[in-house]
């Protein structure tokens, strides 16, 4: 049995991407939630993942004697071993074009990942227009999103990246979250996009994990005191 | 035929995976340098590269229409596209920890990127001891570093990562470009691993052609005002 170790639902947007794939795409495995506490040499997260991890980071995959960590090792790991699945995109052309989207996102999109962390809890619109209007960088990635996306939903014709549910749509799953917590304005067409990825089961089933949580980080939260009144 | 685009030799580190990657696995290809005047926007080097890239960056691979970008990606494609050349270990398991190393690279080790940047021609020793002495990050990256390719090079007997070359001694090459450049600390076993990439045929074809270029670009020398004289 595949065993997953990820962190909080909440705030963990790597941890999102592989548990979205494997369950999206109907393979069986076991969940072992790691708890952030703290990201200090020291913490309870720290020395638990340590058992685990060579990076000390969320999410590693384990099957069996093999551990693979990195969000992107784990994704190929799995294309490989459930090759029924699917999990990129069939054509040559195609699948290569997405693991460039993956491996773009891999590395960058830095400010909107350093302005807006993923917090699925949150609504922060009001802070999201300050960020908006203030911060030049994450308006680029917002714009190379949309432009990005555009494009392929008008070649492949949606209603995901690639015609059907792929790798490169669960790399953008927290991207979406982010999109919704911060309120950042998009164009209809991609503001659809956001919705129907957000209505995925397998996201719809990270969210309501997320949403019962209840575990209000003062590290992950760098725009609130106190969780939403709800 | 394949076309690769790459920025300076004496810089680009992320250019350098993929080209040492094709010339050391003996696959044909086109390299098409895309000299770095300037990041600006506006620059030479943006508007070449924004004719073939959508994230502005080198490396690029073109393949007919197809074009694959992020250095992750196209080594990928090669792997894919070149299956009789066993760019990625064949065992399955070594191939996943191979994939989790490069993708740990390829989104990681923000220290030692950030203040050892690649300068194949540059002898910077005592700058490598000042930023020894001061940076934790840096230790830690190498400290990594050093136990992943221990590890690595017993399990596997050497002489290359996984014993024959593949893609995780490109994706570390330069890397041991930076090792060098700065005379960071390292122990003989390791120091051995990074001199045999050193003189890998393909490692050492990029070498020849970055001291060749004599192209003293200010903005990727944060510790020198001109070249060593030679
Ligand atoms: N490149 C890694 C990034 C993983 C990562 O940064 N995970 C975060 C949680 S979302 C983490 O474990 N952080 C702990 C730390 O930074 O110490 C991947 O794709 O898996
Ligand atoms: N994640 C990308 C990174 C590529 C990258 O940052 N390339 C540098 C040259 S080594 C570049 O083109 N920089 C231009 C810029 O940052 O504007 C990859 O792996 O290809």
């Amino acid at each position: 049995m595949l065993k997953l170790y990820i962190g909080n639902k909440n705030y963990s947007s790597w941890s999102m991407r592989p548990w979205v794939l494997l369950r999206q795409a109907g393979i069986a495995f076991q969940e072992v939630r790691v708890r952030f506490d703290s990201f200090q040499a020291g913490s309870q997260f720290k020395r638990s993942i340590a058992a685990v991890s060579p990076t000390g980071k969320v999410p590693v995959l384990e099957h069996g004697d093999l551990r693979v960590w990195d969000t992107l090792a784990i994704a190929e790991y799995l294309a490989e071993t459930h090759a029924d699945k699917a999990l990129w995109p069939a054509d040559p052309g195609a699948r290569a074009h997405a693991r460039s989207l993956c491996a773009e996102m891999h590395s960058g999109f830095g400010a909107l990942r350093g302005s807006c962390p993923m917090n699925i809890e949150a609504r922060l619109a009001d802070t999201g227009a300050l960020i908006w209007r203030d911060q030049a960088g994450v308006r680029a990635n917002v714009q190379r999103l949309v432009d990005m996306w555009s494009a392929l939903l008008q070649e492949h014709g949606g209603p995901m990246l690639f015609g059907a549910f792929s790798i490169a749509d669960a790399y953008f799953a927290p991207v979406c979250m982010r999109l919704a917590t911060y309120a950042l304005p998009l164009p209809p067409h991609i503001a659809d996009y956001v919705r129907r990825v957000q209505e995925l089961p397998g996201v719809q089933a990270w969210i309501d994990d997320a949403l019962a949580e209840r575990d209000f980080l003062d590290f992950e939260e760098p725009y609130r005191l106190r969780p939403a009144q709800g």
